[in-house]
């Protein structure tokens, strides 16, 4: 128990393009939401700063295709806004930070590519920019002190640092038996731990960005979030309620340990609008200058805003895809990689039924924060 | 031809453990002997700029163990000369540079369990640092204008950016026949062409160092070098000459090409300390502050400053294991890894002939610029 999430937790590199691509559509929507918001805070920040350097970070940029989306966006958006001001060309840093797990390898050799292809495109001028990576996780300090002048994070910040250490009592049994996550079956102890962590680590992001942060600078994070104020009812706890539900079914025939999927639990919370003003307002540093709240289907190529079910088959499919590109490691860590398409086909099961009963939609929460003057 | 040196070259990751020890050997003498050097400059840029964020840049960092070097010796000086000034403990940024293709996942993965070492012999203050990766040739820029304090490079400025224009004449015809480096039988328009390549690119290295340093920056840089004004008898030339004539007897054999070993040359070039000045003064950004020049043996693990051979047998083994891998992606790429062992036990053959005439050692330069007010 215990374990640090950094140790377990990255994108499935090997999963196969297709799972990839399933995971890479929900980031998609979350940028193209966040787009707004993101143009406006840049443009704040350069207005405010006036840079010479202007220096981006993306946190949990992970290693695919949307990696040097915030790259490609920041360039125009800062020439844009430099051309305005009638101010020269400045140049811009991107800090690309994820997990070391992340596949950096693989991040660093597509850059080439993507250089040349906004040299084709931007036969004009184009900033000139330099990338970095960065290895870590953004709940501790990542930067020098006053170093960054925007930050940018996409669809993470709902992984905790940890398992909430309350999910077992004090000699080490399991309190969220049967449960891989909050539910209305998880005792109150658990979802108070769950809550705590949150707080906990929310705080730390929020107290290490502000110290990473110069004079005016700004922030635009995306991340999974829920409607309801009682956190066991929450969306996510009915999608990883259905995964709690297939492996306790393999339990049943035997297949896994009851005591192995007893004593397993995510290091994920999503919070409500009013827990994410609660923790910006006790820590004090940032101003909420914008909150924009969306809701994505289940199935991320379902576009559809009605609650009518296209294809529950394909549906249930492009669910369990994308739900396995981002569980797979921490899954195979636990109980083996033998058992992940077994466990992911009962789970497309469980999905399908679910969909055909409800189309529960995931509320994804946009939120631009300044830095309190 | 004209192949960039950025797609073939990075370090030999899968070549196995033992060529990797023998090359981070040779690494590590350049590192002591440049020791002195690194603390000397490190002090003095500490002292001209008194920055609360030091960034130190190693270029060409490769990811063997030596990755981390330079990082654990600038904590300790920059500490050290922060309470001897009586300042506050400066945070420091480190990058980490080298090719797109070298092993970055490695060296992040192992930067945790350096972290924690250090905190373990440092129970005491240890200055905040941060670490970040760079993907990018050094023969261009890599950091905004004005980022860094210092820069490092060891064992890696005697590769090109690319192989010479001139080893092929106007129509395509290859013009240093059987050699894969300028030797005594290389046309001096090759000589001259790689003569050339390696002023320009020393000088683009050393007018994007000077962007990117602030005021009073500095650098130390060690690389091979030559002893004789006349290049084509340089101790690399003879080295080379010693593989090219492994190559050849293939191709007697049948088993190469003889076109294929005609048009091979190497992205490489070792000046004469002379030539090395003559670049940094026609570039007139930088002076040299002092130079440094030793002698390291063919065989990393002799130590030995006299002219006996200890063991031809070892050190044959030893001299072809560590040119194998820093040569190996180069060789494979343009003639297929089939051909790997046959090569370099052929390879090693040549080496132990030539021990046994004459102990020639590799001159290393080692030169701390700063730059001019």
């Amino acid at each position: 128990m215990g374990m640090k999430v950094e140790q377990v937790l990255h994108m499935v590199g090997g999963a196969g393009e297709s799972s990839y691509a399933t995971n890479s559509r929900v980031q998609e929507k979350a940028i193209f939401e966040a787009k707004p918001m993101v143009e406006e805070a840049l443009r704040e920040v350069y207005k405010t700063a006036l840079p010479e350097s202007m220096v981006v970070a993306d946190l949990g940029c992970s290693s695919g295709p949307n990696a040097f989306h915030v790259v490609l966006e920041a360039i125009d958006i800062v020439d844009d806004q430099s051309r305005r001001l009638g101010r020269p060309p400045p140049e811009i840093m991107f800090f690309l930070n994820d997990l070391p797990g992340n596949d950096f390898n693989s991040i660093f050799q597509s850059l080439e590519g993507y250089e040349e292809k906004l040299k084709e495109e931007k036969r004009e001028r184009i900033l000139p920019f330099y990338v970095a990576g960065v290895p870590g996780s953004f709940y501790g300090r990542l930067f020098p002190s006053r170093s960054v002048h925007f930050f940018h994070s996409s669809f993470c910040l709902m992984w905790l640092s940890r398992v909430p250490p309350g999910v077992e009592s004090n000699t080490g049994v399991p309190l969220n038996k049967e449960n891989i996550y909050i539910s209305e079956t998880s005792p109150p102890a658990v979802v108070e731990s769950y809550q705590e962590q949150y707080q906990r680590d929310f705080t730390t992001f929020l107290e290490s960005r502000f110290q990473e942060l110069g004079f005016g600078g700004r922030m635009v994070l995306s991340f999974l979030g829920r409607t309801s104020k009682y956190a066991p009812s929450g969306e996510l706890s009915q999608l990883w309620g259905l995964l709690a539900e297939a492996l306790n079914a393999m339990v049943l025939e035997g297949i896994l340990q009851r005591e192995k999927v007893d004593a397993f639990n995510l290091p994920f919370y999503t919070p409500s609008i009013e827990e994410v003003k609660a923790v910006i307002q006790s820590v004090g540093l940032f101003d909420l200058d914008r909150v924009h709240i969306f809701k994505s289907n289940w199935d991320p190529f379902d576009d559809s805003n009605n609650d009518h079910l296209y294809d529950n088959f394909i549906s249930r499919k492009n669910v369990a895809k994308s739900i396995r590109a981002v569980i797979e490691p921490v899954i195979a860590r636990n109980f083996g990689e033998q058992i992940l398409d077994d466990l992911f086909s009962r789970y497309a099961k469980n999905v399908a039924r679910h969909l055909l009963k409800e189309k529960t939609k995931y509320p994804v929460f946009v939120i631009a924060l300044k830095t309190k003057m």
